[in-house]
């Protein structure tokens, strides 16, 4: 299986310059300990989060004819709405396929960034985007088991190591593994001395089962679920990504549910930044599992997305 | 008197660069019109406001003799922090004076970055750093009536002209005036045809008073201090920051106390950023004052900054 390269990545780095932001690293100097805490803050994107950044070079790496079929994804998530909005970028008419128990203001986003919605029973949310392609000739543009997609969040590692040559730590969310994937491509590329270091929430911790015994986990949806990340709640990292993962990575830790929503609030007093709870993970395992990381002088945390629900939010912010 | 001028603000860009965050323009597609809003993320700064640039620049351009004398500063503020955090950079003694009325966790976040914070009455929170001037020799870092200090803002709108070549309209809060004089200066020299507004609240409209009179009018503290915009309550504009004001800015106009606070929602539920008030200035005028704007295709709003109390932010949460 070939993996992804740094030259993909750099080529996904043209094709997203106008359309995804290029996040600066925001210091932490808020964050205890003796090296320095960097944000990478990928909730600054334009759909709250770094899914633009595989959906849209995923859709200009079609041909115009590819485009012009329509496109089709599986998402309740962010990566909906990356697609919805890249779509639009192209005038490619978008289908997405929506779980029925999703909350209904992330249907509502969807719809408004002028994709088609079909709500469907939770089982049948793979399914029914395969007949959708079979049927109407659409194009799927997955989650993250796919060359593209990790490519275009692979430009995260590499903006990291333009930006900070001497990066010795890069922590990085792990859901289906695409972003992880990219960015520990790109970084490994750039400055093979940095360490690159899932991290997942204890209650959906397959990936980190994975690791440690060396082949590729499922865990059910029912413990899954658990968690209030619902951005890291695939059952199992994705083929593509298990060989990156494989090839690239130091380690996967976990993190608590209190973990997350105590970093939450310090993201948003100190470093006055909005995430969601899988967004403030990788800041988490800095803040609360330092001795379970590699030594490190210069850390980067990627905040992946901020698309909170503002009544968590405020609960957050009122207890402290 | 002399205005600062483009060449002096592009010397405090390469002073500044390794300091302040190089704040990148983040699209605001969530706002609504035919036009196009950005936001200038001012809190992402070290200690979340634009005054580290104004603050940075002015104690750089000391000679190493005037920073060993030590600094002096007068505020309750952001500026507090900024001079604070700018000082320890240099080695420099730092006292900061602060009105015994000041909440205890600004007093502490002063003193946590190394600062001596002196408390002292609100009337004579003027005369003592005159008084430590004289009596100590310390040197006077002022909050914006002051030619390096007003260049190190600037540097803010030299970065909008760079990103943004075709803005058209750049929105900005006032209060001393330092920032819409730096941001004017650079904006009207890198690109003319765009208009520069000032953004005040209903409740402290001291500049809006004086632009429509053509004169500097000051407000009581008993009117600024009404406002929840505790970075916008100055009296009256700068010397300096007036002749600025009057050569380069196009417009003031004025914001409700409710209209900030609903901006600070927006700005964190679509925006994923955390504002105070002041900071949310600008992108109410955006909002909510639209047909008393200029017409605009490209809008920066400059959002300053994000020292937001965190029970006011809970409180916005959960009303929506």
């Amino acid at each position: 299986m070939d993996l992804v390269t740094l030259a993909d990545i750099r080529a996904a780095q043209n094709r997203i310059g106008d359309v995804a932001v290029r996040t600066p690293l925001i210091p932490a100097p808020w964050a205890p300990g003796n090296g320095q805490l960097f944000i990478k803050p990928e909730m600054l994107q334009p759909i709250g989060a770094f899914k633009i950044r595989g959906a849209f070079n995923k859709i200009a790496s079609l041909t115009a004819d590819e485009r012009a079929r329509g496109l089709v994804a599986s998402s309740s998530g962010n990566h909906a709405q990356a697609v919805a909005y890249a779509a639009r970028m192209f005038d490619a008419k978008a289908t997405i396929v929506i779980p029925d128990t999703a909350p209904a203001h992330k249907v509502a986003a969807t719809k408004a960034l002028g994709a088609e919605v079909i709500l469907v029973p939770p089982a049948e949310r793979d399914v029914v985007p395969r007949q959708l392609v079979a049927d109407r000739g659409y194009v799927l543009v997955p989650p993250f088991d796919d060359a593209a997609i990790i490519a275009g969040q692979g430009t995260i590692g590499a903006e990291i190591a333009d930006d900070l040559s001497d990066v010795d730590l890069v922590l990085v969310p792990v859901s289906g593994g695409g972003l992880i994937s990219g960015v520990a491509t790109a970084i490994k590329a750039l400055r093979p001395e940095a360490r690159v270091v899932g991290v997942e929430p204890e209650l959906a911790a397959d990936a980190t089962d994975s690791f440690r015994t060396g082949r590729r986990v499922e865990w059910s949806p029912e413990q899954t679920h658990r968690t209030i990340a619902d951005g890291l709640r695939t059952a199992s990292v994705g083929v593509l990504p298990w060989e990156h993962i494989r090839a690239y990575v130091d380690d996967i830790v976990t993190v608590s549910e209190d973990e997350m929503r105590s970093t939450m609030r310090t993201l948003v007093v100190d470093g006055r930044l909005v995430a969601e709870p899988s967004g403030a993970a990788a800041t988490a395992a800095y803040l609360y599992a330092r001795e379970r990381l590699p030594e490190a002088t210069r850390t980067v945390a990627v905040a992946s997305g901020g698309n909170a629900d503002p009544a968590l939010l405020a609960e957050i912010l009122a207890i402290g």
